[in-house]
């Protein structure tokens, strides 16, 4: 996708057969693919947006064998691209060309849960859904969820910094995340994995890692806090007239003192085109601009106080509540089956974008005009995580007009004071918007860190600060 | 105290009297210091058990201030410590001999509170109590607190990542801190104040500078997030046979649900120095051999629920309880009173040290015996957050053996898995001790950060990580 192996400064590429041997020797020739037959999983994203066309994939079983793949790699000045579940949106696990593609899903093993400590330590491999299922055997649980469950790993969650639907209550990765385990470029194991809540001796490692997205550090093993389980959920949708009456009511059961889990945004045409796509009925007898899916989650039975607060907040058109696990998984799927039904409508472009969310109702009643002077006749479906000024816009009939679309949609943002890459991140995608919320100090000092961890620019070559090595 | 001007590869010392005049011109001439009457507090910290011997003191106004102060400095090549409101315990803002000691308590600005985000942004030199009484000026409340208050400052908390009494609620300051600005060893001013929830858009710079203790750059702004006031508050000094017991109660009141705010243990020797220091009556009819001091907050009324959960609870020998605030604090002064009482009883050996809390028990059990074996006849007086295992350690009556003890004990937190620093960072006192619980990797990975940001090792010569380039 980008990421020659020709930049400047950086070490000649090197390798070819004579690496693929190498890494061979290590992982077991098994482990090693060339053939495209067998590499077109790793090399493009599940969107189909980006692809790349490595040297090789390369999957070791456990952590001495990913140092000794990187210190080969360094070794050859071949460019390593980290990959996990491969369900990234902007590009960060596309292989550079060129690249070995390090594949880290077969790093699979889960520790015991240490159940005094609420933590568990897990390999990068571990899909999310996997962790949960281990949390709740230990009568814990785990505070981030997203749709991707089933596919993205524990390793490329805390590359990413992922967000998700429980940020609301639990946090990004980075609130989870409490040690790691990882490889760095010269292919040296460091390992903070101890997981004490309180330990102020040096610079916060594992924070930095968490969400340098591949570029500094391949993760190999991963320490996460774990939740109470909250066994009483009930959930709503509210029909309401718009984004602002969407905050009011959110407001509202805040103030109440409900124990709010999520609190996702959605708008009329995101749920005609889902219920056109899923055959669903319509949620209300009439049609409403917005609707705001709550969910509350606790120790105990909260629906009644969800009715009540329902009844006493400003802003609720209508309003449906489901506590039984088929009814709140009914409620949901307005919201979870966005992205299926935008993709089965076209390929989109997509944008991750957040905003403060008090300017958030100012923002989306000005984003639908700077779309169309960009793309005339494209249709915005926009949906998100309101309590963060969170919104994903989904731009259906654009492709032509991906770059100015997202121009404009991101400098709007910008405008804002909003972030271009809300959960995320940049990857090879977005590198070229990175200064329009990011200073070039920032930038400065990013590079800087980059440079004192990985000076030949081993890891993730072209990923979040390419674009801007070019630039220099 | 360390830090001499002539280690390899750092520019050769320059300065001097011309450096003096210049920063004179950049402050004006009142704001540098140099004669050793007027130093003094700048000079020694406040246990008077560190000194250094500065170039001079400079206390400039603002921001750009700061970094044409810093520039100058770096043009000299003259070292710089930066201190906030001199409160440490571990030399990090006492100057090395011939630094500029770059003071920023005059950086008192206090923005408006942003009621929407429930964040507000402040000069660094700002001192917590003040931070503190202008978000409940504005109905809210800031997370973390700790008896410094009156003159810790928000850029040393931030860049100590301060912990103190309502970490269990809150969490650190790195918990609080959501943005920063800063002046980079170069004199550039880096800024990310924006505050954002959600934003993975490349490194977490805020996250590193918060906890890097003066090494890597000056703070002059930081954006915290602001809690809400927690009205009804009800205090229980809990009589308790050990720490196992201690544990057991706390378990015992997470269980029950209640809004616990602090959970602080101390021991029977300590609370008799108290009482000794303070004249205070005993807390119970009879001496027990710890006791656990809880606080509850929230905004309703918890006292019944508290007693009721104090009378079901394992591990209660006796109890007291009070929710009128002269009670609270009578109760409060039995723990808060300790380090008054240290100081007024010697010059103590100060240690502050956490391990896991399930071994936390274990740990207390084998501290007397490490601490007999490096200093006989010395008397450990302990009390911590116990919630995070967090003990603080003073060892009186060992001030000709601090070395020997603090290698004891600290050598006693690393066979558990513990951090020789829970709190209060490793400055200049600290460093020979780092590597029990960092391991080589972690380390040169610091040392990376710190060589990519600080080439010339500009700012806290060596705090932190100075005793180990010292050792390469």
């Amino acid at each position: 996708v980008t990421g020659t192996a020709a930049d400047g400064g950086a070490p000649a590429p090197g390798g070819g057969p004579a690496l693929v041997a190498a890494l061979g020797r290590i992982v077991g020739g098994r482990h090693v693919l060339t053939d495209p037959d067998l590499t077109g999983s790793y090399r493009t994203d599940w969107t189909r947006r980006f692809t790349g066309d490595p040297l090789c994939v390369v999957r070791p079983a456990d952590t001495a064998e990913v140092a000794a793949v990187v210190a080969a790699c360094a070794a050859a000045g071949a460019p390593v691209t980290v990959q996990g579940g491969n369900t990234g949106l902007v590009a960060g696990a596309v292989p550079g060309d060129g690249d070995v593609l390090l594949s880290l899903t077969r790093l699979t093993a889960l520790e015991p849960v240490d159940a005094v400590a609420s933590q568990v330590t897990v390999g990068a491999g571990v899909t999310l859904a996997n962790l949960q299922a281990h949390a709740r055997a230990a009568g814990l649980d785990f505070g981030v969820d997203l749709a991707a469950r089933d596919s993205a790993t524990v390793g490329g969650l805390t590359a990413t910094n992922a967000g998700g639907i429980r940020v609301l209550r639990h946090g990004d990765m980075r609130a989870q995340v409490v040690g790691v385990e990882a490889v760095l470029a010269d292919g040296t194991v460091v390992a903070h994995l101890g997981g004490l809540p309180k330990d102020n001796t040096g610079y916060d490692l594992v924070g930095l890692l968490t969400g340098s997205e591949g570029t500094l550090a391949a993760l190999t093993r991963v320490r996460v806090r774990l939740v109470p389980p909250l066994d009483h959920r009930v959930v709503a949708l509210v029909a309401v007239e718009g984004t602002g009456p969407a905050l009011d009511v959110l407001r509202s059961l805040r103030a109440a003192g409900l124990p709010l889990a999520a609190a996702e945004l959605c708008y009329a045409d995101g749920v005609d085109l889902v219920r056109s796509y899923a055959s669903l009925k319509a949620p209300f007898d009439q049609a409403y601009p917005a609707y705001l899916l709550v969910e509350c989650a606790g120790p105990a039975e909260s629906e009644d106080d969800l009715l009540a607060a329902l009844g006493e907040a400003d802003g609720v058109a209508d309003a449906t509540v489901a506590s039984d696990p088929r009814g709140r998984e009914a409620l949901w799927r307005y919201r979870e089956a966005h992205t299926e039904a935008i993709s089965a409508a076209g390929v989109p472009v997509k944008l991750d974008v957040a905003v403060p969310v008090g300017r958030l109702a100012a923002f989306t009643a000005e984003l639908p005009a700077a779309v169309a002077g960009a793309a005339p006749g494209a249709r915005s479906i926009v949906f998100g995580h309101v309590n963060e000024g969170n919104l994903h816009v989904n731009v259906l009939d654009a492709v032509e007009r991906a770059e100015p679309v997202t121009d404009a949609v991101l400098r709007l943002v910008a405008s804002y004071g909003g972030s271009i890459s809300a959960e995320h991140g940049i990857g090879r995608a977005k590198g070229a918007w990175l200064p329009l919320c990011r200073g070039e100090a920032e930038l400065a000092m990013m590079r800087r860190i980059k440079a004192g961890l990985d000076p030949a620019d081993l890891f993730g070559r072209g990923v979040l600060l390419g674009s801007l090595d070019a630039a220099r």
